[in-house]
């Protein structure tokens, strides 16, 4: 019983099931009938316009849109323990042609404007210095903790009041719309994001992810360096098809609400035993070597996380009696 | 009736089928069972042991190995009407840090030793000037001419004495094998070849092709480069399910003889009003604009190519009674 | 008898007087009180408020210019014998990003908006293909040929019309204003230049050369990109005395004359051998090898030029003594 | 009197006298009897064979070298408060194409190997993560501590045992030669250290800053990276000349041990104010705001370095009697 990753859950049947339909002759590219649907689709999401591109993987939308939004020689505050940094294996910098991340800290991977403020105060305006240009977060955060749409705005007010860029890493977007109880616009532009990365892969889809630019001055800009950095794929239909059947009926938040719900259940069971309040799809526990070694012996798959700390992450396909499974597992620890 | 691009075409139901075989449980990024095995089954087309590695676009394949080849201060010659050169946005640029493209001459997209070594000679070696450090071909080249195992020894050997990288475009690399009759190997590693870019999605893939790696000391950097760029997909297993699905019983190689078959029955019609001999599956016709007119009217859909010229790309799914009608159609003009 | 460079050429005693009178404590990088008079000076040479840097080569104004002016996606048309693109080892592709040249044909060097908009329209505007965003000529040419005010406002002219910048690579600025008699002023911000490489070294300067910015909008990020790129020395203030000592009594003008003048002569003698009318300070000779000999036998030292060509450069502390017996040796071949 | 930066001090005589000595004709660019010497100059101050090449400052010179040796897509090991990282704008990044400063804790900035592998260690070797490829150290550090050849060397053990290339900021090289009694040799290349900047600009030069290397095969790449990145200077003799002057009669050394001098005098006097021991050229005081005004209003200038702390800077031509006079005002605080 896996729960070592939501990358490796399977992919929703109506996203196959688009794919087939997308399967007839058509444009290459993005010119296709499905790709010019996205804008409307995401701009119903998002009740406004927006421009939706689809992309394969986090990575490519979270370093596109930084790339979009900060010189060479500029900078991007996120947290020291932020994706783009950790685990893009220096994707930001390639992107942007060599920008620097200005790195914050603060619990569970969550800024706050005033963690910022310490960090961007200290940087001389002088040529010496990398300056910020744009402000990256991670809503569910790599720890799954969540931002509200009232903390959102309030670091979106920062970052205006310092002509930041806003960059949202959303590859749990959905997670944390379903949990947070926020719109997708309360938690987006109306706090002042200029770009989402929307994930959609490990929340059942196959291989297309969504970056949502709220600022349209971005769009000419990224458009060509989707192309120039090799992710504009010839046969993009099925992208599109992926990300339109994901929208429909709302599938996006239902998937993210049965994985937040097998996480909350963990969570329940762990009490004491929680690194982080879950609010997301991921829980991390306080174990010994030996539970966990125990947990693994009865079936139950994950990742440690440094010494005595294990990662459970949930899926939008998670197997419930499963996860009650484990949940007594962790009780009986 | 479409001639316009064979990016245009359908999926292979093979591709589609593995697809939903790889849809289980899997480990994430390229560490799946399907994965997994890429290596092996490439190795076996091309008669010994290779890299081999899932990308999403061709322009990722050939900048991912370019980037591998050369320095960033470096060079690759290439033909002027490379696609390389000018159908990828500057790509080359971005993925090596801003090596500089050698432009060479050559009718029909086609490379010669003499032509290169007519640009390669006139480089001085001292530092002012950008050196010449990688070679980059086409096959079939954008013209739909191939070059026949004899050819790319040639240029193998030309590449190898002054010590260059050898990379091969090898987006209708089918077409190039079915048409020269050559064996992989002979067209690749036996000619000297480092690296092939082996495209899949216009002969019936969905969204992967092969980036096929003969100097195996430019595995691990191209690897960290995949990541770096943002193309190792979470889900990497529907991307190796697709090229195993193309690999097996061949279905590669009866693709691009369809669109072979197809073209050559266009050619044969076209008689002197064909630019280049077809030796794959494309077809550039001397048309006026109102012979042009005149087939657009009846139903084929294709693209000018500069003025009275036509392009007529034939696809793996073509319709051979559509092909034939077209064909009448032009003998009637 | 040296004519093969002008930078082989001594320093103007100016400019060490100038450099020794700097040598007293004051702040460093370019916070100094020689450094903060560049501006004033410059604005008056060029009739305007313009914002003067010091760098120490060509290669980096000009390139700290055009990262200023294009996106690293994007495209600058220069000539296909450009010194940006020519001599340069990549340093355009490196400052920007790794945007691309766009390669424009004339004789001389020489750009034309009817050869600019023979490469520029046939670029399309979509993502594949790499966009025209600036413009870069040199005045005098690498062949010795100058641009006239109107010939310059014909180019800035075209260059706006399409949006794009304009920069000016001026090695050999100082000869192109002695040569046409036009002012400094009706050569480049009047022309609709947006940045000039100023070049002091070739010309009696040591090591400094100006960048100047007509587009106050880029000093920001040039700024930065000076630093960035190592450009900002500490001890600035012997470069920008440099470039103040050069101003004083105008000496750069008055060493542009002498090394235009001992061209003129060597021109005046050559008669039909001249490949380009001599506009500058740089003669391109026809003459066999065993001419070329003959002269060298005789001590001139010079560049061959390709084939049955030699180039003569003269330099502002040229002895015409020397360059009438260059001449006498010339008319007796 | 000047304590604020060993930038703003003046240039030895014998620097101005070697380059008027050095203005005549001669090739340009490094090819000139001057430049040509380097080599060998710099190979007796080390005893082996080096290669040595000029640059104008110490940013060029350290990510010249640090790009020579880590790959766009990798990671330098260097203090969090490595000039490197703080105060180079991103330099760096730039020159490697996008590498990643991979920062490390340490009193005073230096760095151990504990701590090194403390951050080493946790970098997953897997193609997420940015790998460590080298390793910068900067002797004398930022805090005017000194590495002795044993704790170099140490570190250079260590770098090896883990691949890694070994950079040294030498732009208080000499303060650290003068400091340690160590020899040039003991500190660099017999510690395993691959590249120097070798500062002189701070130490009585003007604008040469040498790089020196001692891995031989870093030097075409780096020869090509210079030019491209506009740092190869057309009359290179005049740099040359002065990096030639300063090594005459070791007057490199005996500079240094004058600003070495004048530091130890005021640390002697600072007593308990001391934040870090003062072994090269510069003086961390704890001093409020008050004391700092009074230092001040005495005529003395500094940097307040933070809340409560200062930085006094010594300088090769310090008077040493202004010196007394602020020793003296310290004391009496």
């Amino acid at each position: 019983m896996r729960f070592f990753s939501d990358n490796a859950a399977a992919v929703h049947p109506a996203v196959f099931e688009a794919m087939a339909r997308a399967d007839r002759l058509d444009t290459a590219y993005d010119g296709d009938a499905w790709s010019q649907k996205l804008d409307a689709a995401f701009s119903t999401v998002f009740e406004r316009e927006v421009t939706a591109l689809w992309v394969t993987t986090g990575t490519a939308a979270n370093c596109l849109a930084l790339a979009g939004m900060v010189p060479s020689y500029g900078g991007i505050l996120c947290h020291r323990e932020a994706h783009i940094q950790v685990d893009e294996a220096g994707a930001p910098e390639f992107f942007s042609g060599g920008a620097k991340l200005l790195l914050v800290d603060g619990p569970g991977a969550k800024l706050t404007p005033t963690a910022l403020e310490d960090v961007r105060g200290r940087i001389r305006a002088d040529v010496h210095q990398v300056q910020a240009n744009a402000l990256s977060i991670t809503n569910a955060t790599e720890y799954g903790l969540t931002y509200s749409a009232a903390e959102t705005a309030a670091l979106g007010e920062w970052a205006k009041s310092h002509g930041l860029g806003f960059h949202f890493d959303g590859a749990r977007f959905a997670n944390a719309v379903a949990s947070t109880g926020a719109s997708p616009a309360e938690l987006t532009w109306k706090a002042g994001v200029d770009a989402l990365s929307f994930g959609f892969v490990k929340n059942g889809g196959l291989s297309a992810e969504a970056l949502i630019l709220f600022d349209s001055s971005l769009a000419d800009g990224i458009r060509r360096r989707r192309k120039r950095s090799g992710h504009l794929l010839s046969k993009g239909r099925y992208l599109a098809a992926q990300l339109l059947a994901m929208l429909e009926d709302d599938i996006w938040l239902a998937n993210a609400r049965n994985a937040n719900e097998a996480a909350r259940r963990l969570a329940a069971a762990a009490g004491t035993r929680l690194v982080f309040p879950v609010e997301a799809n991921e829980v991390f526990l306080k174990v010994t070597a030996d539970e966990a070694a125990h947990l693994r012996a009865a079936g139950f798959d994950f990742y440690d996380w440094g010494i005595g700390e294990a990662r459970l992450v949930t899926s939008w396909d998670q197997d419930l009696a499963a996860v009650d499974r484990l949940a007594e597992a962790i009780s009986a620890l």
